[in-house]
């Protein structure tokens, strides 16, 4: 024991992998994937994708609380519902969410995990789907049956960065996300891919955004830490961005903890603070590579709110900006009009003295017991603005509560794609 | 009292009237109004109005709920407050909030009311302001002092109109109302302008949008009951738009009863209930006008929501729904996009049976049971979405709960307006 509290965790951080850029994933070991172009919206796309752990893997999952849940995600919560705590492989496709679909939505969900299952020759309760795309209409049976053995046959390591690329809807760039752990000598390591770029104002809960993000480990764990460490990680990462602040009625995310890296099981006696950090660490890595890759986004904000009463006070104040039009358009703008960022806190709902706040972009103070500091401020102000990535800390100089949330601007290009969405 | 109830009273509705329109403010007893381009932040811009009754006249007023509140809606609150129930004038300003402003700001405010009263020969508390424009500036009090003479000197009852252009900002139209009353012989009426484009997403509360509106009428009003049934109007009407979402630091609305048709007092048991009509019939006649002025607004859409288990689950859906940017994209691209709709409700966070929703666009079901109805449904409510005005129904099944809602579209002019605004 002392030797782990000495030196318990070696993680080395590896850069986010995009497109063409080669990751350590031999290093996680036992599971596989491919992906096929199976037409479901798009003629020659990839967009169904398979993840394969060779031994059962603890999941843990979140998924959407909006109450308009998409087929796959009632399936789930279903299954895992049931005391489902292993599973062996994870069936994903783009182009089509089987959301308001009814009852023949399911039947599909369950007549899809029976083929993958049958082909992979293990049980149909050891696979989950995910699906995201077009809400309201039945996913294309036939042409995704027709798919599945040529996508079981090409199952490889390789293939696993194939699946976050048919995740992709809207998406301009793969999210991926790695951290190599050593513990002691047993060399393991977790990765992550995301998908998400509109409908992401994710809010997820525990076997109850669209996005998707599918987390492969070879730790062993103990299964309820396991849940609990992710429930933990999204709440930090996921559930704080906003794109455009639409809770998606397919958000879900499936962690599969194979155990094929032999260490001692990580739980909350063993590893788990440490565990739990780099998962948050790996989740907060893919929010931001979804609220970087936002519909038409050309900004990134990071708005730290501090000083509320509460962190819930913080939360609700950090949303309501994120997602207020005002607010987002003057980022596209690259306008630092702060008095839209206060307009919004101050519709939050919450007790707040406007007298009291206080609001930096970087480093530059804009605002000074709830006024202007004058426009020599603004000019600097604006010149960060002129980033990609920026920082903006809203105080309300009420107390501790604080939250970080992640959000985009709101641009003429976001318009354009989603008034053209399914034309 | 028999024969008030026979024929209480005789409403000539008259068309809006839009610039250059002539309309009958000459059957409104002892108004006046006036407007002159002060150069508060524009050169040759109407930019200064003022509303002046002969008499005093009984107030009524709501004000932003957000809780950050511009100078002159805090200074108003606080004569209103003091007990204030007549007023004689409304001075009003745009290119300027003055929100954000401290101290000097509410100081700004009442050096003006003195001014003005000064010149009108009234009492400094015979006098509210209101302001519109950008935040977090300091008023132009030279440039306002200087041209407050010539204001006052030019008071007409044709200049009232020149008010309601005066108090513009993005808006490119000017929005008025009138109804005409006639009880049993004595003739009077009920005029309202208003403005509003952009931070449109009112909220507002006994005294305690950036929308302002103001309400002259020559009825003789029952005190208490004038201020209850603006706030029924205010609720009904102003409280359910939606341009953007973005409750503004200065939404005001004023109204003005100075007794001049010399008829019994209205009040609960007089005529209150006709008349609380015909006044929520003019500011929703005037909330409508906003909403069709929303920035860059190419649709106007009346949503329904009924089948709610409480009309207070109603309103927070309704509301979701028309500030989602998904769903508001989809108007601007006349794509009926009912997924996003329903995805939209779902996230509302009250209770809700996905399976139990019906959505029309106009007569055309597009969603029952929760589920699409087709491509022909589809292709004919793209047809209804051509107009410039449709209706959107969604019935939620689950009890007697309803509420109407207007809101617009989202367009690529509304970013660009949005990403300029200060520059």
């Amino acid at each position: 024991m002392l030797r782990k509290k000495i030196n318990p965790v070696v993680v080395k951080t590896q850069k986010p992998a995009h497109i063409g850029e080669e990751m350590d994933l031999l290093s996680i070991k036992g599971f596989s994937g491919n992906a096929v172009a199976a037409a479901i919206k798009y003629q020659d796309r990839l967009d169904l994708g398979l993840l394969f752990s060779e031994r059962p893997a603890t999941v843990a999952a979140t998924f959407t609380r909006n109450k308009v849940k998409a087929a796959p995600v009632l399936d789930a919560i279903g299954l895992l519902g049931s005391g489902i705590r292993q599973i062996r492989a994870i069936l994903v496709n783009s182009g089509n969410a089987n959301a308001c679909t009814g009852g023949r939505g399911l039947e599909d969900v369950r007549r899809l995990r029976r083929w993958s299952a049958d082909t992979l020759n293990i049980s149909k309760t050891d696979i989950l789907v995910s699906s995201t795309g077009v809400i309201g209409e039945l996913l294309p049976l036939d042409r995704i049956g027709a798919a599945i053995p040529g996508l079981v046959a090409g199952l490889s390591t390789d293939g696993i960065e194939r699946v976050a690329e048919a995740i992709l809807t809207t998406d301009t760039v793969k999210k991926t996300a790695f951290r190599q752990i050593d513990l002691d000598g047993v060399r393991s390591g977790i990765y992550g891919m995301a998908k998400g770029s509109g409908m992401i104002g994710p809010n997820m809960g525990p076997p109850q955004a669209t996005m998707l993000a599918f987390i492969l480990t070879d730790l062993k764990v103990s299964p309820d830490w396991w849940q609990r460490a992710l429930e933990k990680a999204v709440k930090v990462s996921f559930n704080r961005i906003v794109v455009d602040g639409d809770t998606s009625t397919n958000d879900t995310v499936l962690a599969m903890a194979n155990g094929m890296a032999g260490n001692d099981p990580i739980g909350e006696a063993n590893l788990g603070h440490e565990i739990e950090k780099i998962l948050s660490e790996l989740t907060m890595d893919l929010a931001r590579q979804i609220v970087r890759d936002g519909e038409g986004a050309t900004k990134c904000i990071e708005l730290n709110v501090t000083g509320a009463r509460s962190d819930t006070d913080a939360e609700r104040v950090a949303r309501i900006i994120c997602e207020s039009p005002l607010v987002k358009t003057a980022f596209f703008g690259e306008d630092p009009n702060w008095g839209r960022i206060l307009a919004a806190a101050g519709r939050a709902g919450i007790e707040l003295d406007p007298e009291r706040l206080t609001l930096k972009i970087g480093d530059v103070e804009l605002v000074k017991n709830g006024q202007g500091t004058g426009t020599k401020a603004e000019h600097l102000a604006k010149k960060i603005m002129k980033a990609r990535d920026f920082d903006l800390t809203l105080d309300m100089g009420l107390g501790d509560g604080c939250i970080r949330f992640l959000t985009c601007d709101l641009s003429v290009e976001y318009v354009r794609i989603n008034a053209d969405y399914r034309t």
